[in-house]
């Protein structure tokens, strides 16, 4: 709740939303515009995590931050920002508001997707007019869910069937969609439609008990009409667009660690301001107990082992996402990295925000507090794709040199 | 879900709501009474759960079971069964419906308060009607609040003040109450009230985000009036007396094995029949890949681990409980039995019930099968008492030879 | 080296081995006798450990205890001890001198053998001859070595070949052999042979870095000749039979928890009596830190979770034992719980025989304590056989119901 | 031994002693230099730690290697090498050797002592011989042994008592030497000593079972005389100074962090080259099965988290060294980020140096591998100081935003 309060409390002057000396938050000139959007969310996220459904009124306000254009190139009216960038700023914000940030780098992942697999022509059109109109994107693209079935119709194509975990459908202007290619799970086409388009109906029917407003519910598609020009590509299978992938890892990666930051940070402040010593443990106060100096030293050394490995691999990528083009040896060590960042993320996210219950007391489960949605969060999210592979990955590239394979999840 | 949907399909001549291989389930002579108990509250465990507020249905079928009368003696008019017994039940409908179960088990704590404090005349006199109008007992006794003050008042006495963490209160017949004695939170005197003694306020206002119909919420008291008949004593510190501390932490031990219980059943259920192999896994069904069966291996170490310890805690609990006198030695030896059985419970359970989700994969984290609420049992009750202080205890007595000491929580 | 010390000042009247209140080591009538044996080992393990090699003479204290004929049933000379007893009783050697432990305990696994696989001509031969004569046996029959060979000639047999791991073979009155029958590293054919018979040359040169004394060396085979008679069977793959590798199991398994419980005893005392408190603790002795309390609240934690399910799986093993005929479900049984005890005694002892350090502090590493050989030797031993595997197989049971198949390992 | 193996087979223009892809080894014009030294250590290394006591001739390697100059200015003739150079050296050599890469290090932390608490006058005579006459020093200087008196005689100054481990000592041309001045442990007077200073007897009595070739052993001090120019001063307790203890935490980081190379190396090779399949894998070789895979990933995890903490820690060291003065904060914040590297370090290579044995099976425990030798290093050197304080010190900054306190060891 702490980062509810302080929000609640804010006005020009005051001290950050998180304390700098454990959290810098310094984005340059968007510092002042990021805080005010995550003061903003701050106030209502423990109240709406408990209600779910969609957030259209945040979403707007994501929209009206005019942060939506990050990842577009200058050259198509948008900001070009690079990367590690937009991680930092995603993990800021899922400190306070995680589904919110889920939706507001899922965005840039959308984005991110035109700019490896569309045609230059295709590129600028949804760019710009993205852009230009702050456009926000869903996507209907979950690989492993192969019921969408694309087919030629003479001039056009069709879509019929339906997709799940469309995460940011729901109140979106545009829609990355992927439908499956011939019988592998991993060949697939990807295609733009806006979601207007008639014969698209976007469920709001997502129920997890985590990340509860990231409009992560079904679509359904019946006879939906596709011009062949909002089908991207070629996509291809180079390197370069395979790193879509590590794209999309880092963003989990950066949503892990900015739940656990904001665990820390909220627990930080109720064991210091609310919580009693424990009787048998001589302390004065329950911040002089040493097993909570303890429980904390250690919660921060999770976080602290997975910081910069999230911050090395957004680096690595950053510089392949810079090469015109990739061998299948430099897109490897990128994965490496990718993989390496979210392992440590994942459960260091998972440890945290089960942990600093330990440190705060029974009283801190209160449903008033909402202290319990940063692991609901990161339990719900770490399960995306299972980590045991990305830790088979790893060794065995350690014993063979091989890189993992890139995947819809590597 | 999985025990909800064969609660749901139940019907005489089935299988065992639990596999019995797994999770043998014999009560002797109440088995068919304890089957048919849980089925009823399994079918509607995860609806109530997510609807919070008082289970007033289910408290009304626990009453009809005639299972409230288990620890009183057979010469009160009870069944006079032991602890150990108790407890398996308790573990049991824990697997089920954690906060039903908690209140069941706080009921038999209420009865050994009584049997432990106070007089043999009070004893006959509420142990007897609470026998025979299956009468259901909660507590406003939380040590650590002591804002509740007794008054002596020529010749009754008078109750003033509130009192939170009381479970089982709100729907209660009758009340153990305590108020603290001078000025340590350690000496405390503990008395009975009917629930319907004017002045006496039941708040409907438990909102913990777990345990969520234990009915925990906050009593307060205006000006109550407490005859001297009603004030339990001579309560003293005895050893057996102290047992009390003993018996409490070993009904949290039950509840926590029973979620974990629980849990794992559910998953195995989903990942037999629902979960689908991961692709990069090379195996047909999810139940055949190594990484799931590791994870259960793991897994079930951790509830195979805990559950011994409990179940000799629990028999070294009723051999001392059995004896009339007791050492300080011998309450010693109860005391780090059912510290060890604690922790190694807690901890087990916390594990189990967040990792299971591994073995399931990201669509069992719906909200219609309601597997968090494992975990979110099991979170908001290891924090009854801290953890940490046991494992200390366990560590001095180990150099030094010295048990921990009777108290509220040891 | 607590035990050395109190071994060295050892007389009648004193103090046992090991403080009764943690490690209670009570043999009924042979509990003089084992406590004797223990102290001598005591005496010399340390020195003995650096040293390497076999130990003659301690090998000739364990002919002289009269132990070696405990599983030999009364019917054949022997003293027909239950396998519980007998595990305990390793349990206790193997937390003062795990070589000699070792040894100890492979004895009664190879008169298990032939109890299992001989004819009953032939185990009245060898095991009567075995509790006359007070003979020693070793075995040369690592299933995964596959390289000695058993020829067919005439009217009898002749080996050749090379074998590993050949613990106890050096200095043994007979020795316990197998060698593959066919291509399958699982199908083998038992017999057995006087150390003394022409061609064998059994090495000193097991030089592992721990379990020093085990004399674990290879054995070679040239042109040994073998008589029919000696070949035991028909062996046979019965679920009965099959239960030598569980009995296998269960000794490593008291080997890992004596190293455990040497280690604690040991490390309890050195803290107590020599270690010195951490100025920034702000504690007078050591033994008053929170940190060194909760660390060995943690060990014991881990020591005592393991010691029930070993138990546990011990009073199993021996209910199947007593079986005359034995269902492959029941063996199915034995063979879990065998696998959860191993697994989780391995665990314990590795963590706790490095973690006794933190306790303990830098002084505690000189040599001349030899307090690294408790690692050193659960280090070696627990690579007998993978526990990765056994995890898995509990998960596959879990999943499907299937037990751990029947191998030289499970 | 595969670092032993590869350094013996070296030649000109061969692999690299570290697979480059996953220990990068690139010292810039000293690389060749390095690498060469390098070489030389592995090829004894095994050899050398079963065998113990002091290593004369690779001492002599060292000083050959014009590599002790390192950290003196070049003011003073020396090479004025920044701080995470050196320390990625030391890290590096650790991996072949880690007793002669710890008197490596302690070389550069004497050199440091004196250019943080000697005079100017002092530094120059001192640090200019010492780069000259490629002069080893040694150190008697432990702190919490405060057995050696320092006593103000007329004109000059007289040591007694003992000290104990003191690195280096034996075989070095000067020591750095302290001695307690007044009651509290933690303030001393420094001082330096050529080692051919009558009274002074260094002992070779180090007996250690790691980090056996380090000469850690006592020094004598009988009467030894102390010209008033030998002791150093102002030493004074400045933030500048007190950094010497950061220096030396990030020393032992250093050997910590090797040594888990140095296993994982060697384990690596081994499992490629020499370790067999698990028959219950189906894998075609022990580095295809899926098991031994995921235990690699873990390691590597572990390796890979601690590598960036001790590199930042690093680089927030040398900035802080770069300052002529510093603030008690600005020492503070390097004090955190050292405390982090460490904990992390010690506990990734405890586990790495441990867990690599169950990636290589029973077969690598034998002795003439010298695998063990990595735990063991990385066993008794994470006990220098204990791990629970440094936990406790960042739980405590976190809570009150105190750093950890300027001490011998923080």
């Amino acid at each position: 709740m702490a980062a509810e309060l302080r929000a609640a409390r804010a006005h020009p002057g005051q001290a950050p939303l998180f304390e700098s000396r454990l959290f810098p938050a310094e984005f340059g000139g968007r510092t002042a515009k990021v805080e005010r959007l995550a003061r903003r969310l701050a106030a209502t996220a423990v109240e709406r995590d408990q209600r779910g459904g969609s957030a259209s009124a945040e979403r707007q306000l994501l929209r009206d931050s005019g942060l939506l254009s990050l990842a577009i190139p200058q050259s198509f009216g948008g900001q070009g920002v690079a990367w590690p960038e937009i991680y930092h700023l995603v993990r800021y914000l899922a400190a306070v508001d995680s589904s919110l940030a889920h939706l507001f780098a899922f965005q840039h992942l959308q984005v991110a997707t035109l700019l490896l697999f569309a045609s230059i022509d295709q590129q600028r059109h949804w760019l710009t007019r993205t852009a230009q109109e702050q456009w926000f994107w869903g996507n209907a693209s979950n690989g492993r869910d192969t019921r969408l079935k694309l087919t030629r119709r003479d001039e056009h194509y069709e879509l019929n069937g339906v997709k799940s975990f469309c995460s940011g459908a729901l109140g979106a202007d545009a829609l990355m969609v992927s439908a499956p290619r011939g019988h592998s799970s991993e060949e697939r086409t990807f295609l733009v439609l806006p979601t207007q388009r008639e014969g698209l109906a976007i469920n709001d029917d997502w129920d997890g008990f985590g990340q509860r407003q990231t409009d992560s519910g079904t679509v359904q598609f019946e006879n939906v009409f596709v011009d062949s020009s909002e089908i991207l590509g070629p996509s291809g299978a180079s390197p370069r667009s395979s790193l879509r992938s590590c794209l999309s890892q880092l963003v989990l990666t950066q949503l892990y660690l900015g739940n656990a930051q904001g665990a820390l940070d909220a627990a930080l402040h109720y064991t210091r301001e609310q919580a009693r010593a424990w009787p048998a443990s001589g302390a004065p106060e329950a911040r002089d107990e040493p097993f909570i100096q303890q429980r904390y030293g250690e919660l921060w050394l999770q976080y602290r082992s997975a910081v910069p490995l999230a911050e090395a691999a957004a680096q690595r990528l950053q510089a392949a996402w810079e090469k015109p083009a990739l061998t299948a040896a430099e897109r490897g060590e990128v994965a490496v990295q990718v993989a390496e960042a979210k392992v440590v993320a994942a459960r260091a996210a998972l440890e945290i925000t089960s942990q600093i219950f330990e440190a705060m007391g029974a009283r801190a489960t209160s449903s008033r507090y909402g202290f319990d949605r940063f692991w609901r969060n990161v339990r719900v999210h770490t399960l995306h794709d299972p980590i045991d592979y990305k830790v088979r990955d790893l060794g065995r590239w350690l014993l063979s040199g091989v890189p993992p394979s890139p995947s819809l999840y590597s």
